[in-house]
């Protein structure tokens, strides 16, 4: 009945050299290339497959293990099957009746995830579109929990509700506050900012290995002052596998929430993000049910606690579990925990390369998988430290990352912090990056700023 | 270097009878055919291909002919070809940098949608995870354009506002309002209840197709009343095509803002949701901002009016528009437009044969898509018009259901709706539908349920 054939073999366009990374055209030549123009009347097939080709050479390699410019990177293969499975299948996570297997994989993986994380007696949780929803929705159970009612009647004679966060937390917060109608203003940072007066904390979002700089907050010393307030404890783990069996329980039995991106340390294929609730009275669903009759029917003759589809502010939801499902499956705990060593051997083995070489400086001595640093051209190396030399340090990476992206040699991140030049930002994510990788990666940086 | 042979072949497990729609199996019985549990150690390749192969089998066959039981249905190969390369190309949305073609083809097809709709001075618009989450960016933005304070400040001493909605808008207009703190008690529902008592309506929101019933809202009637109060016009219009083209400009031109669903209509692959913005003043970005220095760096060295992530309250973000961007550009707009009058051929076929046949019952006359109906079995035709005759119809279509479910002949789904008995509601959307399977659904009821 259904039957596919599909064939990615970016070997065969012999003019892509299969060592770049990206292959730079800016937006207006792109769009001479691409003939993006939509047609009353369709194209041949082999004008679409040639389409399809333009598509992926023209994308960024973000599988290539030079590739270190966001929190994702590698390919996960048995997770990429399992997309292109979901994708053949074609469904919507919401009742068990359209979408029987998956829910089961679901909750297979949430209960797994949930036993790594250390809940001994258990809880509940969503696969989301992305771990800014998850951060979300930790505000919003956070919110009922506070008070149910707002659910119902709103916000607007509720006392000011401040969240508690760290300062590098990620941005979704900030977004999720103006979204939720509590507005950035209220997302206090600590310790910079600790002024409530008239306000009312509910929840502390706390970050086990931040999006810029990989580092942790002390979670043990928040946990103790939200049992003492009675706030809720929300964990952004967003980049750990093995590092939340080995490093945070038993503190994680304190933790309210948790949200955990397989798509990142562990390379699941786009999207695969998990929020996680300790909770065991059905919060989740409570928090955010609308009971629609067409989908959730009380009367069907199976057990309606297998639609899921309630616990979501999405209606449709894909099956983004069973891309983690099979790779746990066909790896295996201990090797998903050896990867994610291996990657952060990785990032260490860069952070001591980078100590030896002339004009490479670190930030900060890395906590996790990410690496930041300075690039210093020969020209600034013998100025004294002061604001001018900063100025012009400010100036290297957008340069260098510039000429990095027309050779296509590499990709890297950069930019500024507080009063930070900018520096470049690299997550060694991938076990399929070698010490070779990184080496090249600072010879490149080299060869392509030290005319600067 | 990246080589991907993918083949999903239903037909070579013999076993499984090709026209089913599903295997149906209790969640209890399914677990123990899956074997879901995650190990320490992997599995070998050709377990995971069994178990590939199991995920598949099990699964509910969403694109065959005689599956109606959702919104979505059919398979355009197009759109799956390019959710393939999408996987495989794993990249997302929030900078030119990493998503150059995708970024660029998202803007064509907004743009083209933008001028279907009939916005002739342009406009902006942004992909989503599903058309809830687009229903959720109308009210966001409608209210960040009633009073941009609330961004920063949040709600707390805010008026209490109000949205106006009909009757049978989609569920998500409510788990939007809980979620943003403006609570599900002030959506207030028109005409059934028109008291706004000291509340401040600041949007309203109009269907065209209902979710349940396929129903049209007045557009024209509300544009006017919105217009005199300055309220935001927000339509859903999750399941159209040509008929935005043929029915609604001029009165387009009054909208504000549209979510548009190409996964229903027109098969595009799971998800694929538009959420389109009449404004021209960057409304979309300024609402949703919340300018991430380590991603939208203002000193890069391309236009990063191209960075487009900002726009949204994702992070990572997928694609989703690239595939209804490859099965247009293969297809054409009229093809397109042919599809869904097809479709819509199909679902009058349907009302026809409903009226000719004894024992079935039109709810309604059908507006759309949606085909809404009860089947009385033999034993209730001769009752007189009671409560104890609709008592006793709300019983069969659970029953019908779950025979049809164990034999896997076909799916639709069912529903109450307010004092309504449970009556069967099939979606004809997909033009790979004939006459033979409506047909064959009409005697499949009357076969399951004649005996009740």
């Amino acid at each position: 009945m259904l039957q596919v054939w599909l064939l990615v073999d970016l070997d065969s366009d012999t003019s892509v050299p299969v060592f770049q990374v990206c292959e730079w055209h800016s937006p207006e030549q792109l769009k001479k290339l691409l003939d993006l123009e939509l047609r009353d009347r369709g194209e041949p097939e082999s004008e679409i497959l040639q389409r399809c080709r333009d598509a992926i050479r023209y994308s960024v390699k973000t599988s290539h293990p030079r590739f270190f410019n966001q929190l994702y990177a590698g390919m996960e293969p048995y997770s990429m099957v399992a997309s292109f499975i979901a994708e053949a299948v074609k469904t919507n996570l919401y009742t068990y009746e359209v979408a029987p297997v998956f829910t089961l994989m679901e909750d297979a993986v949430l209960r797994k995830m949930i036993k790594v994380i250390g809940w001994e007696e258990g809880g509940d949780g969503i696969f989301n579109p992305g771990g800014s929803l998850s951060n979300i929705y930790a505000v919003n159970l956070a919110r009922y929990r506070y008070c149910p009612d707002f659910k119902e009647v709103g916000m607007f004679s509720a006392p000011r509700l401040v969240i508690l966060t760290s300062q590098e937390c990620h941005y979704s917060i900030s977004k999720g506050a103006a979204l939720m109608g509590i507005g950035t203003k209220n997302v206090y940072t600590v310790p910079t900012d600790e002024r409530c007066t008239g306000a009312v904390p509910f929840m502390v979002n706390a970050t086990a290995g931040t999006t810029v700089l990989g580092a942790f907050d002390p979670i043990d010393e928040i946990a103790d002052i939200c049992e003492k307030h009675n706030l809720w404890l929300h964990v952004d783990v967003s980049s750990l596998f093995n590092q939340v069996v080995h490093l945070i329980p038993p503190v994680a039995q304190r933790f309210d929430s948790v949200a955990w991106n397989p798509h990142k340390m562990l390379m699941a294929s786009l999207q695969c993000s998990a929020f996680l609730v300790r909770d065991k009275t059905s919060l989740l669903q409570r928090c955010h049910s609308a009971r629609a009759s067409y989908l959730f029917q009380q009367d069907k003759f199976y057990d309606v606690s297998y639609d899921t589809g309630d616990k979501s502010v999405q209606c449709s939801r894909k099956p983004d579990a069973f891309k983690f499902w099979l790779m746990w499956k066909a790896l295996g705990s201990r090797e998903l925990e050896q990867r994610v060593d291996r990657a952060l051997a990785m990032a260490r083995y860069l952070a001591e390369e980078i100590k030896k070489r002339e004009g490479f400086r670190l930030v900060l001595e890395p906590e996790f998988a990410n690496v930041c640093f300075w690039y210093l051209p020969p020209s600034l190396r013998n100025l004294p430290e002061s604001p001018e030399l900063w100025k012009k340090l400010h100036t290297v990476a957008p340069v260098v990352k510039q000429r990095m992206m027309k050779t296509g040699s590499m990709m890297t991140g950069y930019q500024p912090l507080g009063e930070k030049a900018n520096f470049f930002r690299m997550v060694v994510i991938s076990p399929q990056v070698s010490r070779q990788d990184l080496d090249f990666v600072l010879d490149e940086i080299h060869n392509l700023g030290k005319d600067l």
